[in-house]
């Protein structure tokens, strides 16, 4: 009987396991994870922190039970020391058991993830600061807010996680300050989208300093300030959210190839370089489908993408994952952001030739009381005029007309074969010319 | 200066008065129509009854006088008698003046629309029946359901209008009996995702009788009562929503010829088969772009489709407008429901060997309070893998994503192309794998 060892338990690694065990109902499947949590939805967890879901396990999707009747064994708290590719097996050490041991694979999947970065700050490691990532830093968050009851909460980060921790750490009822080193929030959108949503959040009452570099953290017992070029802002919880880093150095020491941001590389089958070992997830790069480049664009959707690929590769099947867009979307109170494909700075550093249209409409019909605005950006080439790239920005229903854009650029579509389609209308959902439709209509 | 004159004043001739005005500056336009409102929203109407839109000039879109401001003259209660193909004119009854007059034109652009269909039957004129095609109509529905309080409130015919009309009736606080000839309700749709909403419906105390023939109507100087082939239903107030017929009779006169459903045949270019004469909208076919074969599917996103076309290319320009896919989609109380392409029932009567993938999840993460159920039924082609067509039912978020296989249709994406798209995902927005993902994934 083969033997498949999964290193990770998350979104790539689970799914990469469910769909080894469909492929192939006689492997021998071990997911090792040196966390106490497998299978949860990272994506849910500022949500938890704003009490809209009330139990930690709730983000769980399936529980090692429920793989271990699947023929799936899970190995909770189980870090892997080494891979060895020679010999074809791992060394593992049990964290509760205290006892190290090794275990060979016919195919192994590296499914390590990614950790958020954590600049090498001065007064980092105060109490108070954190970063989020897993259901543990979820907890410890959500304690903290509620013991301490902090007057002043810092985001450090203005992309997806920074934006969607604002709705949710209203909830605490404190001054909200958001801190960008960038020109504007939401750096993978284009400045002028970003603007709007600057002075949506602002107008809320959320504080926000762009431009802004970080220089340490101030306090004793616990942080009191963050130390920046602008100068000492009072914060007593800080929220790091400025990216993450692949853990990719188990790979790495094995001499697996890694790519671009130090990810693991691999190809379509989601094969690394050594022979019977693949990756997918946030430890491994990613392709660019519009630009055809190697790309470490890290997402829950695309871990789970790849894990299904990875798992059916290794268990003798055949599946290819092409790559993706960097469709990216995100509630921040009433409005909704997105983003699929190239942006202007996009365009402008790969010398690509677009043109722009840029309108602003309605959500629905203008006479529905739930009729709000909606930006529509789109970004085409200027010479053959097929879509390059699309953000949106606007209130309820806004957002997931990304998805329009997305699929139009998965399938190489000019701004020609798409200005007359035939979208869905009616007075609750769109006007008559869904803004879509206005934003095609306008090149 | 060369003279454009249209005969009808909704979406398909405001939107080509406008587009003209825009390609030739220059050109005279006239545009005549026998009715009070102009540039209604036609698909507001039932919310206008439902008194979700406070005053029914809220429904148009823009006013005479706006017209006049951008040199578009539009002749209100100006019925035409008549088209003289040879001459190039058009004879005209000023029905407040009392004036027949003759006008000449250059181009011509018939978009005469379409009224609603009412079925031969002994009593059909009887007070408190009514149809629902324009302002004056709706007008006389509210003023009706306000003073006489009816009890009973029949809808005949359960397409979009009347579903729609179900959650603005429940305004008045009556019962509600919907019936529909066809075996179930939304006949545009299967049977399957068709019984989910007939539950939901019943559930929420609206009666459905289906394969049901309408016989007549009782009542002396009101309705009381629907005679049908499964007895008399009690009935204060009757509306009929069994679709509509073109105002084709005009051009059928001059000489026009016309395709399915009696409908005014236009090509690509809107050109009806006599020089200098154009159609749009309502009154005129289109093309399915699945099967190529001419269609009659009246919508208002298509009126202003066909209407920009036949505008654009009546003034000199040059447009095509190439079909439809019959996109639909409507809200009925917390549901929605929406359809494009091709259903099994279309596959089966056109011989195409299809496979089906029916699949139920949630419509964001199952951890969100928002989430909800949504049915996402796809056809695909047998052999080409070819998608054919989309149903979905759900709620909240659910039907507008529709759009993603309209546009994956339009394009003639295969199944293989889009199963691993990268649609956009958020906690609040999709599950992780996307309801539209999950189906394809199915095949």
């Amino acid at each position: 009987m083969k033997k498949l060892l999964i290193i990770g338990g998350v979104a790539a690694g689970m799914s990469a396991a469910s769909k080894a065990r469909r492929t192939d109902p006689n492997l021998h499947i071990t997911v090792y994870t040196d966390e106490p949590y497998i299978s949860y939805a990272g994506c849910g967890l500022p949500y938890f922190i704003g009490n809209n879901i009330p139990r930690a396990d709730q983000l769980v999707a399936r529980s090692v039970e429920q793989f271990a009747a699947q023929n799936i064994q899970v190995r909770k708290s189980c870090q892997v020391l080494e891979i060895n590719s020679q010999a074809k097996s791992i060394l593992i050490n049990d964290l509760a058991a205290h006892n190290i041991f090794s275990d060979h694979y016919d195919r192994l999947i590296i499914a390590t993830g990614a950790r958020p970065y954590v600049p090498p700050l001065e007064g980092n490691d105060l109490p108070g600061i954190f970063v989020l990532r897993n259901i543990t830093h979820s907890l410890a968050i959500r304690d903290f807010l509620q013991k301490e009851k902090p007057a002043d909460l810092v985001i450090i980060g203005a992309g997806y996680i920074g934006l969607e921790m604002i709705e949710n750490l209203l909830e605490y009822n404190a001054r909200i300050i958001l801190l960008e080193r960038s020109p504007h929030i939401i750096p993978n959108m284009d400045e002028d989208l970003a603007a709007v949503l600057h002075n949506y959040l602002t107008a809320k009452g959320v504080e926000i300093r762009t431009n802004i570099n970080i220089l340490g953290f101030t306090g004793t017992d616990k942080v009191i300030g963050v130390k920046t070029d602008q100068g000492e802002i009072k914060a007593g919880f800080v929220l790091m959210s400025v990216g993450v880093v692949p853990n990719s150095e188990l790979a790495g020491q094995a001499g697996i190839e890694l790519g671009v941001r130090n990810a693991i590389r691999a190809n379509e089958r989601m094969e690394t370089n050594l022979p019977d070992i693949y990756s997918a997830g946030d430890c491994c790069t990613t392709t660019q489908l519009i630009t055809g480049r190697e790309t470490y664009i890290p997402m829950g959707t695309t871990a789970n993408k790849q894990g299904k690929t990875a798992g059916e590769n290794a268990a003798g099947g055949s599946a290819f994952f092409k790559g993706v867009l960097g469709t990216g979307i995100a509630r921040i109170l009433d409005k909704e952001i997105s983003r699929t494909g190239l942006t202007e700075k996009d365009c402008q550093s790969l010398n690509i030739e677009y043109r722009v249209s840029n309108i602003k409409t309605r959500t629905a019909a203008p006479y529905c009381s739930i009729s709000g605005e909606i930006y529509v950006k789109l970004l085409a080439d200027k010479n053959s005029r097929r879509l390059l790239g699309a953000q949106i920005l606007g209130s309820s229903g806004a957002a997931k007309r990304i998805d329009v854009m997305a699929t139009a650029i998965t399938l190489q579509a000019t701004i020609d074969q798409l200005i007359d389609m035939d979208l869905a209308y009616s007075p609750p959902f769109s006007p008559v010319w869904d803004p879509v439709l206005v934003a095609l209509n306008q090149f």
